[in-house]
Formats: structure tokens, sequence, C-alpha cells
């Protein structure tokens, strides 16, 4: 059992997106990880999926998820108190188009997270997860 | 892909105790459960264990987790911005002894989530997850 003080955001690597993770790996969790990010207006991640399920906990801000559902483009908006459930492996970005940051918990069903390219190639994350 | 609204937090039967399931099994996952939870001052969860990693984040109020090292039984006391990780199938009971809500976020990494009381009897848990 432990408690976790959790450490403040971090710049990183991706443009306009501040990181801290708050529970996996380095707390002895295999199957958890909790990130918490911030994404500046005009930011996105790139286009990615993980080989695990994950839920985007919106905690402030608007955001979109854009993804392909086997027939074409979509994106999916989300707010204040939206949850977004992403299946395992599903291709996915996420975006902040609108005027002010954007606040999430990103919670994955396994750890460390490993992401990969549209492509395959793995997406080095450059934090502990 | 799906966006949850979230839905309202419900009385439960557990005294003192307000729930609402914010991701799981209704919205297609399997390994991944997220509650959010209202402890009012003077309630307490049963004693209780889990077959999967839980992650408790403190959103407001403080709060502790009660739970034995093996050789004694043990306090873990938390507040906001504090995250706790409590392995697979530790007994633990989730207290609120002090004067204010305690708010919390619970994430699981199985659902629909399981819960046994210390003899091994199962948690009828009254909520979907």
């Amino acid at each position: 059992m432990k408690v976790v003080v959790n450490a403040p955001l971090a710049r990183s690597p991706f443009p306009g997106i501040q990181h801290v993770t708050l529970a996996g790996s380095p707390q002895g969790l295999s199957q958890l990880s909790i990130w918490h990010q911030v994404l500046a207006p005009a930011s996105a991640t790139p286009p990615h999926r993980h080989d695990c399920e994950e839920v985007v906990m919106c905690i402030s801000g608007r955001g979109a998820l854009l993804f392909n559902d086997g027939k074409e483009n979509r994106r999916l908006d989300f707010g204040p108190n939206n949850t977004v459930c992403i299946p395992r492996n599903e291709l996915h970005q996420l975006i902040n188009d609108g005027d002010e940051p954007l606040h999430i918990n990103a919670v994955f069903s396994r750890s460390p997270v490993e992401a990969f390219f549209p492509d395959g190639q793995p997406v080095l994350l450059p934090w502990a997860s």
C-alpha cells in the first residue's frame, strides 16, 4: 500500500503537452497506469494506439478525439464531466482546438504503457508510466 | 470509442457513501473500471479486497486506508493531491474520520469489479461496474 504525493506537471517533448504520471510501474503496478496531462490550445498528440484499454477523464477545458470507425474519419467532442472509453488498439488522436487549456486524466489497463504510431512503430514515451 | 456523460452521484446501501460508475463494463471495458465516490464524515467501507489492482485518487477532503502489513495493523492517511496504490488482493478499509466529505475516484484493473470480505465471501456490489 503506497501513498504517492502527486508530482507537479512537467513539460514534455510533445509541443504544448504537460505531463505527470500519478501511478504506474514505479509504484509496483502492472495493470494500471494513470497520467495527468494538460494540452495547451492548438496542441495535439500524434495519432497512436495502445495495446490496452484507455479511459480519458476530462477535468476542465474541451477537446476532441479523432479516429476512424472503419468506414470514415470521425471526431468525438468532449468536455467537463465527460469520460471517453477507448478500446484496445483503436487508433486515436487527442486534440485541443479550443481556446482554453484541456486538463485530463488518462487511465490505462497496463503499466508501463506502450504506444504505437499508425505504421506500428513504437512511440518513445519520455516519462515513466 | 464512446463518450459518457457522467451520471450524478446516487445514494448506496453503504451508509454515508454516494457512488457513480464513470466507466466500466457498460461501456464495453473489461480491464478498467472507474468509480467516483463521496464518503460523508464518519463513514467507511467494509474491510474488503479485490482480485485486481486499485488506485484511489483523492479529489478533496481527507481519508485513511486501514490495512495490515503482515505484522501489524496500519493506517495510511491521505488528502488532496495524493494517489494511493493498493496491490491485488490486499485487504483494506477506506474511512473518513474527518470533518469534511471525502471525494475520491477509484480505478480498478478489471471490469466488472469484484470485492470480497476478509472471510472470502463476495461483497454484493449494488452498482454496475
